[in-house]
């Protein structure tokens, strides 16, 4: 079996990395020429093909963002592809990419979400056991083909994932929630201190929970426009959520309710009980 | 030298379990009755006292809550302690703790803050490495006495701590930013998640990110109501900072200002430059 790999990154990469002797061979596509050299020399691929050369892979992965995930479809369903290939997606919101695959390779596709990453991207980001123990997300397999979920499960299963079958609507304002607030809370944390006259002596205090609460502040900001993009509605839904008890602190510490503070925070405590 | 800590949780264990060697004696006191005898099972001191037994003691740490310090200090100040005895705090704020402490035993204290600590807490949390090159922050040592300091920081130095002096007031601004701010946020993530109908679902998608945005949300509700308690003006000012910036971004993805939230996220990445 051939694996292609569209996008070098972090996760196509680590995906490589993970699945070496699995595959037969495992070529990769990528636009960024250094992205290309780097994947190379590290071993994620065996050799660098174009596009249009895709047609003889089995198993195609697409580790892009979203809307390029979009137009690969687009151009794969124009291309004379294997009938059988599994087309696998790793886009971080699912619903937009499932209702815009062209209909005659929806079979094809099984679209995925593995619940891993770091802050860091790119090819040197790439690490082998970057989907071991983690979840990964597969959205509306009905629309799938049998034999293509087959392959995608066993791949998953040899990468030591949890795989969880969901809705892809529910997929999106979960993610909103786990992963795409929590990432403008972040960044708002970043900014916030950043805003002071002493941010340079306020970060020289920062411990271990600061660390922790900043962390994703180091992401890419242009993959996260595009995911907060294409989760536009289900975001701001989930920021208001967290608001709404932002500001319910708030006004029981200006009221100076410390007790009803105390409960807010012992009702926090159950989170980990059910995680 | 006997030291003798007050309050043998986390943060007194821990002292406890790495100053092993450096004192003659390390003596406990802890007003529970189970937290007294984990100390002495897992070693943390080696016996335990009552308060009025504590005139032996050549260094005194007060590892209890804020207002649990300013009472102490208050009996301290009554009791026949050696001439020259250094009395360190290890309260999450400052200010309020040196303007209480009464005038006779002033020069004693030496006001500090150790960034460190877990989400966890009690005597079986206490951990020997908590404070290895961790910051103690130490305030206002102008009204302290030259000995008190020079024995205080060799305690700190012997822990392998970076030590930062700094005024009260300025501490307990910063504190408010990158530890008392982040924890409200934690709990306000935790929060709006467990409101959701379907938060058992939500959590299955947990990962890194997310463990890492409501770690302090495990924090200990009694514990984060004295400390916001006495912290209260500069909490509000860095809620609002953060809300400030929060809501900025709201608005960027309401009116879908895609160009200036990455721009907003791309400063935010400037932080981990000054970290």
């Amino acid at each position: 079996m051939t694996c292609a790999i569209v996008g070098l990154g972090l996760m196509g990469g680590s995906f490589g990395l993970a699945m070496r002797g699995y595959f037969d061979k495992i070529v990769g596509i990528d636009h960024n020429k250094a992205h290309q050299l780097d994947a190379i020399k590290l071993g994620l691929v065996d050799e660098i093909i174009s596009i249009d050369e895709i047609s003889k892979a089995d198993v195609i992965i697409l580790a892009i963002p979203i809307r390029g995930i979009i137009s690969t479809l687009k151009k794969l369903s124009t291309l004379d592809l294997k009938e059988d290939v599994t087309i696998i997606d790793f886009g971080s919101t699912k619903e937009s990419i499932i209702n815009e695959c062209p209909k005659n390779i929806r079979k094809n596709l099984v679209a995925s979400h593995p619940m891993a990453g770091t802050e860091y991207s790119g090819p040197n980001a790439a690490i082998a056991d970057l989907y071991k123990n983690k979840i990964m997300v597969v959205c509306n397999i009905d629309k799938s083909g049998e034999k293509q979920v087959k392959t995608a499960f066993d791949i998953f299963n040899h990468l030591e994932m949890k795989i969880k079958v969901m809705d892809a609507k529910e997929h999106d304002r979960h993610a909103a929630f786990i992963s795409h607030m929590p990432h403008i809370v972040s960044f708002s944390i970043a900014n916030a201190v950043l805003n002071q006259e002493d941010k340079e002596h306020i970060v020289t205090l920062a411990a271990g929970g600061f660390r922790d609460m900043s962390r994703l502040a180091k992401s890419n900001p242009d993959m996260w426009r595009d995911i907060f993009k294409e989760n536009k509605q289900n975001l701001l839904d989930s920021i208001d959520a967290f608001k709404e008890e932002l500001d319910k602190a708030k006004k029981l510490i200006e009221n100076e309710k410390w007790e009803e503070l105390r409960d807010w925070m012992a009702k926090g405590n159950e989170l980990h009980k059910i995680m």
